[in-house]
């Protein structure tokens, strides 16, 4: 079983930042550990979790930031507002804490209509109200037109990139850490994964495949907080974006030092991702989801966890897909339909850019 | 007097995002109302200050986010990475608080070299720990080569944007907000103005300005911080960025719907900002500033604020250019140095695009 991919001599050659830098995968985890960690150090950033917890003045905070560049800027179930809307509550939502305020940037290319912009601000109006959280404050900057020459896509028009920075409450007694999975935990993912990045990839001019394939990105707090509630000692949380499925349970079981083991045929995934998965050459596990949650609980809490998800429209087919194990530290396992077996590990570098 | 700008056929005809909706002027504004209040409205983000007030478990916070797209990305006296901090950290100051976290979110061209990222990110570090804040969140993500066919600019390598999100701390009883200006106020200005925004045109490689001007891009919160512990009456506090000293005073004008007077005579310019502008046909009172603020207080308050000003480093240069009339409601009128008088308007598109 090969466990270390050839990367080094990609990382070793690299004195400028490429595409795979921001892919999700091992490079960005390297650059980020690099420099970022080297240069801004401080024991919040330490744990490189997707948001900061914080206490001021005697309030449990958690802040969390990410900028949306998706390509195409609308796509089929929803667009780079609602995405960035999404995403930030989502993180907000696996650290345990009620999305509350959002932060709205917008770096808008020359040249995109106002229609457009009023469509996405829109959206993200629309969103926001959806999540339950309240756009606070805004920026708002213009850069100069033709900053758009895609390489591995068409534009067909100008552009616009969004910051969205997100302020939660923390839920009393709550630690959703990546690094709490404990052996005998179940793995339960909330949805069929690899909708978004797949609902991306057939949007893209280049690729001329029909489906009928939506993205799911929503805002995953109204799911969330009854399980919290109902099982506040949930151990992990995790939303599987970019990186995918393989990415978010390579972070609990690096973090955690525990092993997972997963079995390919409990995996969701819609015929349309298998489908597209096969001609793009993907793995369904490596593509980015925008409206799923990995939860890891104790075994003994998995019914009720899975009963409270199967009741709310976003986790009508949530499931276990695999259990923490005993051994593999460190290492995530999947047993193949065909009865092999393989590691799961973290893409290098970036296998569909541009996704979120 | 002319006291209105031909605007509105340009307004008219825009139908696209123009470089001038980024310029932090009249566009800038009137984007921001029709699109952005319409569409995300609220009672928190309605003031449309430079941030939110905020009360979370009885916490009294400021939010305030800021995007940086500042071209050159290095610049005499700063870069964009110390840009990104003291931007939002004076956004907090401003407003009254102690600024306390920041996020940090990079977009990132392909191709910009791992040593322009690496001292960026160190001078992000850097700046951080003298302004006393933790950057504790981040993220990166990484765009296609070419998205930067400046049509303003000549580049000299590949691009990075950030944006910053600042969390603070509200001091008690203090209220800075631009609407609280009153008829004999003292419009203080702690320092030698333009300088950030000709020290960005004269780095211009298509710009060949000889000079030793360095922009004046610092961390503001020690210098106002003990402004406020003495007297925190102080009535508006507003730094002087995109749009410079007239679009600060424009906006004190507008909301507290008092007028303003200041001379022409009393205004800290350089020599070589002077010079500069006069080739540039600017007028240095819309130049952008990253490390002056305009402070407007009780007359009787002026002189004790002064001297607390001139003790610091930052403030040694500070001085009266103005004071809050009870004629001219709304507007800005300057005496100008050779006997006359105009109204000081806010520029309707951009005089110097990605300043900041």
């Amino acid at each position: 079983m090969n466990t270390q991919r050839p990367i080094s001599s990609v990382q070793r050659g690299a004195d400028v930042i490429l595409m795979a830098h921001g892919g999700g995968g091992g490079m960005t985890r390297r650059l980020i550990e690099d420099v970022m960690v080297r240069e801004l150090g401080n024991p919040i950033l330490a744990p490189l979790d997707d948001g900061a917890y914080l206490r001021l003045s005697g309030t449990d905070l958690v802040m969390t930031t990410d900028s949306y560049v998706v390509d195409p800027i609308f796509f089929p179930g929803g667009d780079i507002g609602r995405l960035a809307v999404c995403g930030t509550v989502n993180d907000l939502a696996m650290m345990g804490a009620e999305p509350r305020y959002l932060s709205l940037a917008l770096i808008i290319e020359e040249g995109l209509s106002l229609a457009d912009l009023r469509r996405i601000v829109r959206s993200v109006g629309r969103t926001a109200r959806e999540a339950g959280v309240a756009i606070v404050t805004g920026d708002t900057k213009v850069i100069g037109r033709g900053r758009g020459g895609r390489g591995e896509a068409i534009r067909t028009g100008s552009d616009i990139f969004i910051n969205t920075t997100g302020l939660g409450t923390r839920c009393r007694g709550v630690d959703t850490s990546v690094a709490n999975a404990r052996p005998g935990d179940a793995v339960i993912v909330t949805g069929a994964i690899g909708d978004h990045g797949i609902a991306i990839m057939n949007a893209r001019d280049g690729l001329q495949l029909k489906s009928s394939l939506k993205s799911d990105v929503q805002p995953l707090w109204s799911l969330i907080k009854p399980v919290l509630k109902a099982v506040p000692r949930i151990h992990c949380l995790r939303d599987p974006t970019r990186g995918g499925v393989a990415g978010a349970l390579c972070d609990i079981a690096r973090s955690s030092g525990r092993g997972i083991r997963i079995q390919e045929k409990s995996l969701p995934v819609r015929p349309e991702v298998r489908g597209s998965c096969g001609i793009l050459g993907l793995d369904p596990l490596n593509v980015a989801n925008e409206g799923k949650a990995l939860v890891v609980c104790a075994g003994s809490d998995a019914n009720r966890v899975l009963k409270i998800l199967r009741g709310h429209r976003a986790g009508k087919r949530a499931c276990i897909i695999g259990r923490v194990a005993s051994g593999h530290a460190g290492l995530v396992v999947m047993e193949t339909a065909c009865g092999g077996e393989r590691l799961v590990d973290v893409p290098t570098g970036e296998d569909l850019p541009r996704i979120c």
